[in-house]
């Protein structure tokens, strides 16, 4: 039995071979198990009958991320993606020099994992000294608040994605550009919409920088289906992640994802453009939620799948 | 003295002459002090030596439009808008006709108060039964959820502005389409940005279908600075709106705006962008902010002047 393993793993694998077809490409994005160990979200995943899981990178790093990959093959998961890379937008030399070095080491991990798919935040403005926190005092240096400068910030993330990118290269490591809800601009992305994503990936090669549609983040752009396709075309599409928006919001705005099916996206529709886009790879239940976390690992995952067939299943096919 | 204000409007009059020229374009959002009826805010404006004040229908319902138009003169303001007409995506026949005699109403107030622009906010998804409210539950009807389809509700917000156009032109009224925050592109607006807005625009006049840019609901639009700019040429920027995205957010989310300079957003920058654009119009201060609504009127008038002249101002010079 491998180390970090609650119970003996050949049970699970033999499972595997008798999967549930249907889930084929359902993963399970630990964010929603924020509570479990990667090997207790392995042991649900696999359990549930899932193929796939999208870990992050705090729980890979708990257990390190050679026993993490080993804790994966036991259990017969892939890894769809690891999170999170990201947080580019220091203003200062060394913010710079430590993002630079978080991020290759997160590529060595999404590497070791065996993942191609490195899912990036990419941060956000200066000003911003705490997520969810107030703004630095307003000042001004050359007719602009640097703490403020947003279009200055998006330049940054540009200029570091392309210091990283030889490094992911030579890793088979893709970066995965993952536009936010505009509610989390000033804080944590200060990239918002796929097109700004495609904008940010036309320099580089797709194979080593895409983008992420997360329907929680994106589903109220009015030129989604337009750059779906455009993504599609241009092979970024690196992950579809499905999660609903919901309201009210919770106390922390951050945790208002729900379950897909309980808020207002329109999940038939998205999931027929990004079929159409040509995607064919997993798709990623992330939730943050405060009740999901305090559910029962099985309940979870047994309603993410149920709903999965419900409301994406039917609309993977072209 | 007219019924209905508290004190001899001549002072106030008078002191209208002599009217601080530094604040000649700011104009007090009657939202920013929700809990005045509309001829206290207006005294508090003239006091706070401003020229324009931004009514809601609400307070100007209450006096009546002939009554509110002669406050209004009495303290020598003029209107620079009227807040608001819309809710245009009511799926129902009958929601349909409510929402067009109501912002028949609402053209009918702008007139009479003498302002050319009605603010409109345009409606969420039809799955969206109370604002802020949860989703009605998931139904999918050939082969789409009619309450989640954004895509449709969109096009009934833009068949609705069509069939107002006539009466608003009539009237000598703009309809000012306003793009807000996609954290409400649920429940309250399904239109998020200034370029979603210009398409609106485009089939009509620009003197009958405009637009307004709110900093809070735009400042995170990465097509920002080329979308001000193309409303600029074409003449539809009806109204320039101050005010901040502030974090964290308030218990209530709607309510977490903040006066300018407290929050993220970079007024030097985007009012530069409005500033080329060509816009000379007002500049209107609405804050939804439980501590603001709690302040004394003349602190809060003293503050948004303040920060006015601070963040904004020196940027309105071409």
């Amino acid at each position: 039995m491998s180390a970090g393993l609650a119970t003996d793993p050949a049970p699970i694998a033999q499972a595997a071979a008798g999967r549930n077809t249907d889930l084929a490409r359902l993963s399970l994005n630990t964010a929603t198990t924020k509570h479990l160990t990667l090997a207790e979200a392995a042991k649900a995943a696999a359990e549930a009958g899932l193929s796939a899981i999208g870990p992050w990178r705090d729980r890979v790093q708990e257990v390190g991320a050679e026993q993490a990959a080993t804790i994966l093959k036991d259990y017969g998961l892939r890894a769809s993606s690891l999170c999170r890379g990201g947080f580019l937008t220091a203003a200062t030399r060394e913010g710079r020099d430590a993002a630079l070095e978080d991020n290759k080491r997160a590529i060595e991990e999404a590497a070791t994992l065996g993942t191609k798919e490195l899912i990036m935040v990419v941060g956000g403005l200066s000003a911003a000294t705490t997520p969810g926190g107030p703004a630095a005092p307003y000042q001004v240096v050359d007719g602009v608040d640097p703490g403020r400068d947003v279009v200055a910030a998006r330049q940054r993330v540009a200029d570091r994605i392309g210091e990283l990118v030889p490094f992911a290269s030579s890793h088979g490591v893709r970066l995965v550009i993952e536009p936010l809800h505009p509610m989390f601009a000033a804080d944590r992305a200060v990239v918002s919409t796929i097109g700004q994503a495609l904008t940010l990936c036309e320099p580089f090669e797709s194979y080593v920088v895409g983008l992420v549609v997360d329907t929680y983040h994106v589903w109220w752009d009015p030129r989604l289906k337009s750059q779906i396709a455009r993504a599609g075309q241009e092979r970024r599409i690196a992950s579809y992640q499905v999660c609903d928006f919901s309201l009210p919001f919770a106390a922390e705005p951050l945790n208002s994802r729900g379950h897909v099916g309980d808020g207002y996206v329109d999940f038939a529709t998205i999931t027929r453009w990004v079929t159409q886009a040509g995607y064919t790879g997993d798709i990623e239940v992330e939730i943050f939620n405060e009740e999901i976390w305090a559910a029962p690992a099985a309940q979870t995952l047994a309603t993410m799948s149920e709903r999965y067939l419900r409301h994406v299943a039917p609309f993977l096919r072209d």
